[in-house]
This record gives C-alpha cells, structure tokens and sequence, in this order.
C-alpha cells in the first residue's frame, strides 16, 4: 500500500504552485458550498513521525474560514477513555453538518502502535480493524466525506528530519520518545502501517499515501486530494445508498399480535419476588464492576406501558454511583447534525456500569421513521448500522439487554383516561401521545420489522408483557440477572 | 472468518422443515419479481471437498424456473484462459439481466490453489483479492445482487466424508485428487481459505460461511441467505449508488480546444516514415509475442476525423495471425443486459496479441450518457469503473494505449460534404453523423470529462492531431512503438 505513492510522478516546481493556488481557489468556494449543503468532512492525517503533518495541515487551513472548521490532536487514550469501547472517542469527534474537522493522527495512529508495542492480540486487531471499516463506511453512508492521508518519507529521511529537530532547541519538543523509538525500528513499523492501511483500504474510504519529502508536493497532493473529494461529495449530495446484506446472526422473533399478554403475578409472589431478585442484581452488579463489565439496558414500549415504573424497580436494586439513566427525548439541533448514533455514542456507561436508555437509538426505525424526519433510505439502512453499533459494544465487552414494554391497545386506553381524570397523573399525558395512539397499527408494524431485524444473538430483544405491570418488572429483572450471570460466567 | 459459522444456532429438525417450506416458497416468488424487475442474481458456491455444495444447490434450484437459472461448474483454467487475464472468465459468466447463475468454485477456488501450489507470489495475491473485491462491488454497484457462500466441515467430518464416497463405486468419482490433497492439508488450507475470505469480505458482498455438517441446515442457511439477499436487491432496485473516490493515478491532460490543430507532415516524409515505423513495429510485435505481452489499442475520435485510415497503417505492419480489431457498434440486446463492460472482458486478446478497438468502452461517458441510454448515475460511476477495468488490464501485463483522433469542426464538415458529394463514398455518411455534429459542443464537454477523469498513468490517452491525417497517422505509430519498447524494456 505504501508503495503507491510511487505512482505519482512529482512535477515541476513551477507547476506544484501553479497548481496549488488553482486548488486553495477551489477549496475556499468549496467550503461555502459544503456549508450550503450541509455536509461535514472529516479528515485524518497519518503518518510518520516528522513526516510534515502539521505543517501541511497549518497551509491546508489557511484559507478556510475558521467557523467553519477545526483541527485536534489525538493522543493516547487516558485511563478514562479506555474504559469506553475503541470507536467512542473518535465518534465523539465526529464534525457537525457543513463543518470540516481535521484530526492529526486517529484510530490508525492507536490500532498500530497497540499492534507494535504488542498490547493487542490478532482477534483484536481483526475486531478494530473491522470497527475503522464500519466506522468509516457508516459515515459515508451518513453523507460524511472522510478521507485518509498518510504522509510517507523514508527511513533516511526521518532520520535527518528528527536530527534537525532535536538540534535546534526551539523545535526539539517537536520530537518525543514515540518518533525516536519509531525511528529506531522503522522496518517493523513499516510493515504494521502497510498491513494496516492494506487491511482498511475500502472502495468508499480508500487511502491516499503521500510523497512527503518535499513539503510543497505534499501539500498540493493533499490539497488536490481533498478538492476531488469534495467534487464527489457535492455530486453525492442528493444520491441515496443502497442497502447492504445483513451479516449479524438473528434470533427468531415472534411478532407483537401474537404475544398473549394475559400474564399476572400476585401481589404476595411480587413482593417476594421483587426483594429476592433485587438483592441477586445488586451483587451481580459488584461482580460485574470488579470484572469491568459494562451493562446497557435499552428501554422501548408503547406510550404508558409502564417504563418508567419498570426502571425504578431496576435501578431502586443498584448503587446509585454505578449506573445513570438516560431519558431520550428527540435530538437537539447539535445532534441532528451529527451521525443519528452520535448522542448514543457519547453516553455510553464505563466499564462496571450500567447505562439505561429510556427509550433509545431505535427512535430511527421508529418515530424518525413515521413522521417522517429521516429519509427512507435512512431509517432503512439503519437497522444494519445499529446492528453495527451494538456489535462494537458487545465486541468491547458489553451486557446489552433491551425491552419492548408491550401492551395491548385497550390497556393504553383505560391507562391514558386514567392519567387524564387524576389530576397528579396529568403531566403525563399529553396531545402527542393521543397523536401516535391513532397511528398504533403502523407503529406496531414497525416495531414488528425492528424487532426481525435488530434482535441479534449479541443483543436480543426481549418482549415485557406490561398489562401487569408487576409481571413486567419482574421479568425485566429476571432476564438482566440471567444475563449477567452468562456474561460473568464466560469472563472467568 | 470461518469461525462466524458458530455464531448460529443450529435449530430443531421440525422447525428446520417449516423454515425450509417456506424460504422455498418464498424464493419461487422472488424469482419472479426478479425476472420483472430484470435482476441479475450471481450465486457463488465455494467450501471444502465433500462439504455438499452440490447436494445444496440441487435443492436450492429444484423449484426454479429451469428457463431462468443456469449453474456452472468452474475448473481450474484452461492453457488458453491463461493467456487472458485472470478476472476474463468469470466476467465471460456474469447473468443476463433476470437471471439467476449459480457457480460451483469460482476464483476463490482459483486463488487459493495458487496460494497452497506456490504458483503466486504475495504481490500478485494482493492484486487478486483487489480485483475479487473490485469485481464484486462492480456487479453489485451495476445492479447484480452476489451471494458468496462457504460451505465449512471440520476436518474429522470431510476425512469420513472422503472415505464413504471412495468406498462406494458408484459415488467414488465424486472425489479427486485436489479433495484427498486438501484434506491431508486441512490445516494448512482452513489458514488459506480464512484469510483470503477476511481479506475479501466487504460489506457490499459478504461471506456467509455454512455450517455444513448437516445437509438439511446447510440448505436453510443457503436459502434463507437468499431469500434475504434478494429481499434487499429488491429494495435497492431504484436506488442510485454513491460515487467513490478516486485512487488511480491520473495523467494532467489538455482541453480539447487547447489542442493546436495546424500539424502537418510532407507526403515524402509521410512515405519514408510510414515504411520506416511500419516496419519497427512488426518486430516489435514479435518480440511482445515472444514474451507473451498484450497490445490494446483503443480508437475513439469525432466522425470522419480518420480513425479508419489510421487504424489500417497500424494493422498493415502486424502479421494477420497476431490481432484483431473489433468495430464497436450499439450494443446487441443480450449485451446490453449484462454490465455494460462485459462485451469488453469477452472481447480481450491473448498474451503477445494485439486487440484494437474502432470505438470502445468509452461510449458509456459519451454516446450513452448524451443520449440517455444510461443514467447520470451510471454514467458518473463508469469512468471509475473503466479506470478498474484498465487497471486490471495493466496489472495483467497489458499494454494500453488510447487514442482520441481529432479534428475541428470545419474539417469535420468539409469531410462530410465530401462524402455526400462522392458516390463511393456516401455508405460512410449517414443521417445520424449530422445529428452527432449538432451536439459538437455536449460531445466535447463529455470528452473533455472523459480524457481528465481516465488519463491514468497506466493507460493514458493520447491526441491525435488528424486534421491532416498522416500526420496522425505517423503519430499514432511512434506512440504505440515507443509504449511497446518501453513494456519491453520493463519486462526484460
């Protein structure tokens, strides 16, 4: 892969800034249009220590407008951050729509240098591999424009540049340890970054290898890269994706009408029930704090079906510093913005926690897809991308465990004129409940193809008969404990 | 990858029979839709000796229409295939449009042996899994839906598989020498077979590797693969597919207004340089023949700007035995419902042959896009997707040389006007070369396009200035000859 950069005879010196002033002219009318469209692009630059990232970077930018985008430095990931999965810290970073966002060294920079100071293992390695290309394509999908550098010199080269670095003592901070010790083991190097690059080397994300000897060509090579990019972006704009075959392994579900909800419990055997099974969680959750096991319980149901109650009974069992609850309500314009699995991705537990979802990134398939605030194609992809998501959390390590709370239509009645005629209930009901009470039967359709489509056997679907409440609460708890208890078991 | 097999539960016997009702009655219908929709399906059939492939696929088809499936056994390559390149034949195999083609081993069959016979290197192992990949995503991109299938057994299982079918006269036949090989290597080839499946394993065309050790599973997961397969390319049927971008290295090219068209050569200089080159490249030709070096020459330019002429003085330097040329006319019905580069890949030359095409795949970004005989999308894609083709036929060992003959719009009439006025000349002009010459302007627009977008280093174009033709001729001629010496030379 790195050999490619062979493949681009380097011009004239004359030509190299004919050239890039054609192509900062086109990048700055660029940024207007992508900012029109609302398009983000995300650029990465990889490569070798003392290679030049930074100050290709610094003329890349330098006619852009400073609003519109912004440039980070990576670094290793703290202690904190490695309680998250791999992907978390760089979906977090993902740009805004008609924002550019630069990131001077990314996963690529994390993935190989685990692979050389041998941290990971082969499995992990596929595994994070297998994340970039999810990651990168999901983006694209998502209409992001993403594009790869690597700015490749030669070992001698390196060798040289570090030298003057650390030589002139105003640039020498420039160089640390890393390059020094990359240096001194170029060749190993060299084969990991190929390998990688090889490995993550997708049609939609391809990567781009730059001659980086001379700064100027290095730069016109980005900048001419970055200008075509673009040009493919805007025409891309307005094209839909096409669905991709699924490869997860599904369990087989049964749909919503034929699920008896006559289900009971008396209140003596709830009572009992209730203390015993919250006792068993609050000890399997220490157990799952000290093993690191990170637990994400995703809340859905029909309007009053008694989620709220259900999650009470949960977390009433667990340390009050070992989980939080996130309500989620529709996305905020900053979160409209960004990839529809941004404010899921930043509101995942540490390892040993929980994380409940009230309600969850399912919203896509669901109300987004009913009312109409995505596209078709884009509720329609997302079942594979949130098949996607939850591998990469259950690849980390995760417990995931999610809940249709179902009931039937005359409970939700009976439930809802309940609310209405007593009055400490009444800020529960509201006009929009009644709106999507009409719309039941397409609801209920869709969470029909939700529930076929995304109970994987990584991250099943489980229905709550919920017409007994009490029922419902002690099922929820008796399937989280069953499920805790297998993941503790084969974490041995 | 081949380890993904367990990740699916193995149901009960009598659920296995319902499923199987009803993804056979499922597929009976979506074969019809398919052939409505006039959708190509590609099904690939790979997995260990005696894994049963065949016994699946006959129960896979038992209630297809015989009239639109066909299935194909695939052997290893033939002396003559050899001399084409290594994507030729299963190109020459894709379906017509409604179709469904089943294969029996393809080229991961092909790339895998050549892997565990130490018959290629790393580099040529990696172009190969390049063009898998490329291939794949090129049919599915051009509306094809295709399904990879691994039929796995453990070792201990196809070793009594073996074993049973020798022992029985009347099935021994089934196995051959690569089947005993192979499993006496079962190690050594499970390592072959799952790298080259993570290695081509993309999300356009995954792999669904079967857990073949019971017959009537193994057809449920084929079947129920299918069925969903087609369930997506039904959805994808309308959708537009996004552009990619580009990774070849393209030549800086003229517009063609910037084109000095005033060259011009003396008849006697004509005449002595004609014999001269004419005679260079005859042995030149021999010695690409000896070393099995192909020659494709393209033919595109305005009507009557020569490319006729110039084509003649090339062919009458060559031994008649050595080339063909191919006049490329609108495509035929069952051309036009397969990829539109498939009448390409059947049409190449064997090593030390030379092709010459008097048009080429280029009409897709000229004639077919001017005219709409494809969508903006389908046009849009194909510079890349001739890009790819070409790329295959350079890393092949292809000699490419592309020639856009040019004249200006006064000499193009002042032709015409001749060939009207001249009796034996008139069949060469017709209603539709005047209709061409009213959109000049679009045409040259879309060459232009073409000429920027596909002037790769490894098979640019070149003007031919051919306002005076012979001097075009003798153009052409130094062009081709000095590509062939420099092929030559590279390959000494």
């Amino acid at each position: 892969m790195i050999e490619t950069y062979k493949s681009i005879p380097k011009p004239e010196s004359d030509e190299i800034k004919q050239r890039l002033d054609i192509a900062h002219q086109r990048l700055m009318e660029q940024q207007l249009q992508m900012k029109e469209n609302q398009l983000p692009v995300f650029i990465l630059f990889e490569g070798w220590g003392a290679a030049g990232k930074g100050t290709v970077l610094g003329k890349v930018i330098k006619n852009l407008d400073p609003r519109f985008f912004s440039a980070i430095s990576m670094h290793d990931p703290s202690p904190d951050e490695k309680r998250k999965p791999f992907l978390a810290r760089y979906f977090a970073e993902i740009p805004e729509a008609g924002q550019f966002k630069f990131l001077d060294a990314g996963w690529m920079t994390e993935i190989t240098k685990d692979v050389l100071f041998d941290r990971i293992n082969k499995q992990t390695y596929k595994n994070r591999v297998n994340s970039a290309i999810r990651f990168e394509r999901s983006l694209t999908d998502n209409g992001y424009l993403v594009l790869k550098f690597f700015f490749h010199i030669s070992h001698k080269e390196q060798s040289e540049r570090i030298k003057i670095l650390q030589d002139n003592k105003d640039r020498s901070w420039q160089v640390d340890d890393y390059d020094v010790w990359e240096n001194d083991h170029y060749d190993e190097c060299y084969k990991v970054f190929d390998k990688y690059m090889e490995d993550t080397n997708s049609s939609t994300v391809p990567w781009n290898v730059i001659d980086a000897k001379s700064r100027k060509w290095a730069e016109l090579q980005v900048m001419e890269t970055i200008v075509a990019g673009i040009d493919v972006a805007l025409k891309n704009h307005t094209l839909t994706v096409p669905l991709i075959q699924n490869v997860f392994p599904l369990n087989r579900t049964q749909k919503l009408k034929d699920i008896k909800l006559n289900k009971t419990i008396s209140d003596e055997e709830y009572k009992t029930q209730l203390k015993d099974l919250q006792v068993r969680l609050k000890a399997l959750h220490n157990q799952a704090y000290l093993k690191g096991i990170p637990i994400i319980v995703a809340y859905e149901g029909w309007d009053a079906a008694g989620k709220g109650g259900n999650i009470k009974r949960l977390t009433s069992a667990l340390d009050a510093r070992g989980y939080i609850v996130h309500p989620i309500a529709s996305p905020k314009p900053f979160e409209k913005s960004r990839h529809h699995l941004w404010r899921f991705w930043t509101r995942l537990p540490k390892t040993g926690h929980f994380a409940i979802f009230d309600r969850t990134w399912y919203g896509r398939v669901m109300v987004e897809r009913l009312e109409g605030f995505c596209s078709e194609n884009d509720w329609q992809r997302a079942y594979n991308e949130i098949n996607e998501f939850e591998k990469e959390l259950s690849d980390w390590g995760a417990v995931i465990v999610k809940f249709w709370v179902h009931i039937d239509k005359d409970t939700q009645l009976a439930r809802f004129t309940d609310r209405q005629n007593t009055p400490e209930k009444q800020w529960k009901i509201t006009d929009e409940d009644w709106r999507n009470r009409d719309k039941w039967d397409l609801y209920e359709q869709a969470v029909d193809e939700m529930i076929a489509k995304t109970s994987t056997t990584y991250a099943p679907w489980y229905i709550l008969e919920s017409n007994d409440k009490k029922y419902a609460r002690i099922k929820a708890l008796k399937i989280l404990i069953s499920s805790l208890e297998k993941a503790l078991k084969s974490k041995k």
